[in-house]
């Protein structure tokens, strides 16, 4: 199964694709231009490299969201132009899920925060569960808190009632790490560089477990998922006194 | 401190531009072109997608060796023209330790295998060991078995001897999964995809390590560590009897 899966729901751009156990390509970009302006030049850079026929994907995994709005309109509108025009499904991966997949191999608690600014993160809690007692043993992606949008203060909560070690990644780090430097009281740690931000290899691999149980959907239908109102539909409530 | 980092040791050409904590580009292609077509064509995408100035990179990290002669040398030549002209160091990363670093954050025993044909394979065996008890928690990664060019039956017999569970990555693992299959006799895994090849990103990060170790040379001075003699080394010894 090929798949091409494609990442912009934060500040990193990344595109990646993935043949059954292979990782063809993986390209990511965390730089000051807008996602517009790189995902599909990345794109066609990594399609000329690898010769790689559009034709012959049989899926586009995208990071679904939550995230920038900007961003999941930019990775939403380009995988359903892709998925019209290939006739493909489209795998959406919970952005969240995605950036814990990222971690694979770790027996720590998993806790990725995205900085969804209003004083709260895009975050949930996860786990590598070993499948089984077969070797090779097969790890799969437990999920303790589904992805949701809480202050900083709530998730750190939430990891030190585990009483077990969590490692953190994502673009909240760099924002959060005082904040959680006073509120965390179990054993934790920040992830390194390659391995922080979201990674559009991370988001196909996954997809492939998830497309295995059924989880897909047509191009036509898809839409992402943004978990929060954005400020316009916010501000317009507001105004209108319904909040 | 700005690092540009370089991997062709392996069947993956990847590059990957770090700055202190932030990863900036990585750019990995798996694919049957030769690293000399894809390496600096690589390159240039990420120089041109990131409006990065060569000038500004501090160090260049590469995959020192082992690996694919023709590799090495396409990578080495890379940076010491690069490190020549842009007048800074060069980290050369001990391939198989760059791959370990592709696990970072797991608990388990890491060993890296390449296909070394011959019957032996480009190993080592590690661990990420958590430094002192303060918290935010720091792992390094600690070398149990240096790199080395040994039979399959070897390294599964120094893994088995740990009684600790192992994870398994590189390209000799579709080579050597079966043989693995009837020798290990300890709990061990396979890494998914996007944990499985050499990765710039991974190389840069550990080069980093490296650099605050004072573990740098000149341009000049650098050349790959290949471990075995070339195949013409080997047969022109055979010829003479010396071996």
């Amino acid at each position: 199964m090929k798949i091409l899966a494609l990442d912009s729901s934060g500040l990193t751009a990344s595109v990646a694709v993935i043949e059954d156990d292979k990782l063809t390509a993986e390209y990511s970009v965390n730089y000051k231009k807008t996602h517009s302006q790189t995902l599909i030049p990345m794109l066609d850079a990594v399609r000329g490299m690898t010769e790689l026929d559009l034709g012959s994907i049989d899926a586009i995994a995208v990071a679904a969201g939550p995230g920038s709005f900007t961003g999941l309109r930019i990775g939403s509108a380009t995988v359903k132009g892709l998925g019209l025009v290939m006739g493909c499904p489209v795998i959406p991966v919970p952005t969240v899920d995605g950036l814990a997949y990222q971690m694979y191999g770790t027996d720590k608690l998993i806790c990725p925060i995205m900085d969804a600014r209003r004083s709260q993160v895009y975050t949930g809690l996860y786990e590598f569960r070993r499948e089984g007692m077969d070797n090779p043993a097969v790890y799969s992606l437990a999920i303790l808190r589904e992805q949701c949008a809480v202050s900083v203060e709530e998730i750190a909560r939430c990891c030190n009632e585990t009483g077990r070690e969590v490692i953190f990644l994502g673009d909240g780090v760099p924002v959060y790490r005082e904040m959680l430097r006073r509120l965390m009281r179990v054993p934790y740690s920040f992830a390194p560089a390659h391995r922080r931000m979201q990674s559009a290899a991370a988001v196909g691999v996954y997809a492939q477990v998830l497309y295995r149980k059924g989880i897909y959907e047509s191009a036509a239908a898809h839409s992402p998922r943004y978990l929060r109102l954005s400020q316009a539909e916010r501000e317009k409530l507001e105004k209108e006194g319904r909040v």
